[in-house]
């Protein structure tokens, strides 16, 4: 197979006890099509399925979750030999990954397993999007996260506040990370962060880097108590496992401030409810409490804002709006139907940034803190 | 004008002696204007041309400079009073931000100063396209960084390593910041960054995060002395800036670690001469003596790679390659040439991740210190 060898014992790294049990289950993927083959029969491996028709929302929960549809694989089937194979093939990459105590991005394990197979024209992957989707099949296997078979995802996101933890071995303290912050790793895991000291009374987690410069340069979490993190954009798993740590283990309230459009309601969404794309992640992604702080579409009358700073809507925003609205977790939620309503009536949408337009510091000494003690927010 | 009073003095920050001299500049604009006015003349600025006709390659100080051309905008000319106008309103709204001792983004400057002009339906800004090229404008006429005039750009990037810096009054021990390290501010002036103790020997900026978290977490930067950064792709402002600070007050070397491809050559050229479009801030961004240090078209049979890792060039990279080929700090460079020439002979392109087929950490235990070892690096 791989053309180099697996870590030798020396190169073994010393495992945790969750890279144990990753390792036994990618160990016990092997075993069985080894014993299946022992017993002549054909080797196979059952896939939960990924597919909308297999995902619900669990109203218990509050979460996106998968349903108990599997798909099964086999290698004695022509259309299905080379998915087997590629399966087991990051499964072993996964398993050199943690015995050798290291860790890649998606790209790197789709080079690191990529090759010609022997005496063939073959390539075991073709391009990275050939890999992706086996890398998610084997994460549903295992159920296990791909942060926990040793894959990052892209590092995006900053995060300041009154909280002191300590990554690989190195304590940092949030507070005093002036107007850079702390970088949210990909891996947020508990081997690889430890929650030392939080005087933090909740998160305040805002869309995009540049509103999160503000709140830092005004030094907002210090006057608050709080944690304040931003994900560039849509959040990269990094840091919705980071907010779900801490929203979990410290019991620590989650707030969004988000723009006043459909991408806003979507970044929302996926951080409360999980992706359906990635529906078997919700459990130790999603989190089910976190409000939504703003901006809402009543904000244009209520803050009085300029008619200089309203964005019309596009088709596209309409369009988007109304599935949303549609989502099971949104449908059934009178004040979630209010808002998309309005925006729709408003026939515009506000950024953030817009509040800027009263004052530049409006967002962070009274837009915000307004909000916050009148408990302002939607669920 | 603007709706908003200017700061009144009791919200007056105290300014640092750049701020008086950014104010100052301002100020003197403003004052040309009215000077002329009693003059009875008609008020203009002068601003230098930033159009490709008016940069050039200085083979002096290698980097990218602006011509001496300037183009007049009169306040009594139908075609020119907007943009006249727009360019004292970002003067104006600047000169708030300094006073005030706040700073805030592009997209912020642009919504503090959108408003519709009374007594008419006219906007100030009818998008932030109108806005962004005359905060440009102003720049060069106060020949200011953006970041003076307390501007920020996007933030984006991560650093770790061998020194210790303070920022914003907090100490930062960049080889005390675990997997997260420290996310590189966009503004990082010498009233914001401090350098306190530097142990480093010099800078290895490698283009992507994922690369970066390999040598992070590989510990390189300890065992070879050494500060690491990415710029996530295409290296933003600040991270250019921190780079050039760093290299210019510490006399650290700079070595990059690009893809094989035209568009890492792109960002090399960034690095190391200024882009063409920002032509007026190369003095304080370029970094002629930075190093490209690889992957290069040789690494290919250097390195006995697997045909695998190979991705054929587009038709889009050829014609890229034979442009950058031309510029002129490459053009005369015979090494750069042999270089470019082989890209297009090989007729594929190689990423740093592609490396990772030899073995997980073959780039930062192998051809990296092989690299530096040897100084082979193109200049």
């Amino acid at each position: 197979m791989a053309k180099k060898n697996s870590a030798s014992s020396s190169e073994k790294a010393k495992l945790s006890p969750r890279d144990e049990r990753t390792l036994g289950q990618l160990v016990g993927l092997a075993d069985a099509v080894v014993e299946a083959a022992e017993k002549r029969r054909d080797p196979h491996v059952d896939i939960p399925t990924r597919s909308l028709s297999n995902v619900r929302y669990n109203q218990t929960k509050r979460i996106i979750e998968m349903g108990r549809n599997t798909t099964r694989r086999q290698l004695f089937n022509l259309s299905q030999a080379k998915s087997f194979m590629q399966t087991l093939l990051v499964g072993s990459g996964c398993r050199q990954l943690i015995e050798q105590g290291k860790t890649t991005s998606i790209r790197g394990l789709y080079y690191l397993l990529k090759h010609t197979i022997e005496g063939t024209k073959e390539e075991t992957f073709n391009d990275q999007s050939e890999c992706d989707p086996v890398i998610e099949d084997v994460e549903v296997i295992l159920n296990s996260l791909r942060e926990e078979m040793h894959l990052y995802a892209q590092k995006r996101g900053d995060m300041v506040g009154e909280i002191v933890l300590e990554d690989s071995g190195d304590e940092i303290d949030c507070a005093r990370m002036g107007s850079g912050g702390y970088g949210i790793p990909s891996i947020v895991e508990p081997e690889v962060i430890r929650f030392k000291r939080c005087d933090a009374k909740f998160i305040l987690h805002v869309e995009k880097d540049t509103v999160w410069q503000r709140f830092n340069e005004d030094k907002f979490w210090r006057k608050h108590k709080c944690i304040l993190s931003h994900g560039a954009g849509q959040p990269p798993r990094g840091v919705r496992r980071m907010l779900h740590r801490l929203h979990n283990e410290l019991k620590l309230p989650v707030y969004c401030l988000l723009d006043n459009d459909p991408w806003g309601y979507y970044i929302y969404s996926v951080i409360k409810q999980g992706s359906i794309n990635l529906a078997y992640e919700s459990a130790r992604m999603a989190i089910p409490d976190a409000k939504f702080l703003g901006l809402r579409s009543r904000d244009f009358e209520r803050c009085s804002l300029s008619p200089s700073v309203r964005i019309d809507l596009s088709d596209t925003d309409r369009r988007r709006a109304k599935q949303i609205a549609h989502y099971p977790w949104f449908e059934k939620k009178k004040p979630w139907q209010n808002e998309i309503k309005r925006m729709l009536e408003n026939g515009f949408k506000l950024e953030v940034e817009a509040l800027i337009s009263k004052d530049i510091s409006y967002v962070t000494e009274q837009y915000t803190p307004a909000r916050l003690a009148e408990q302002d927010w939607l669920d």
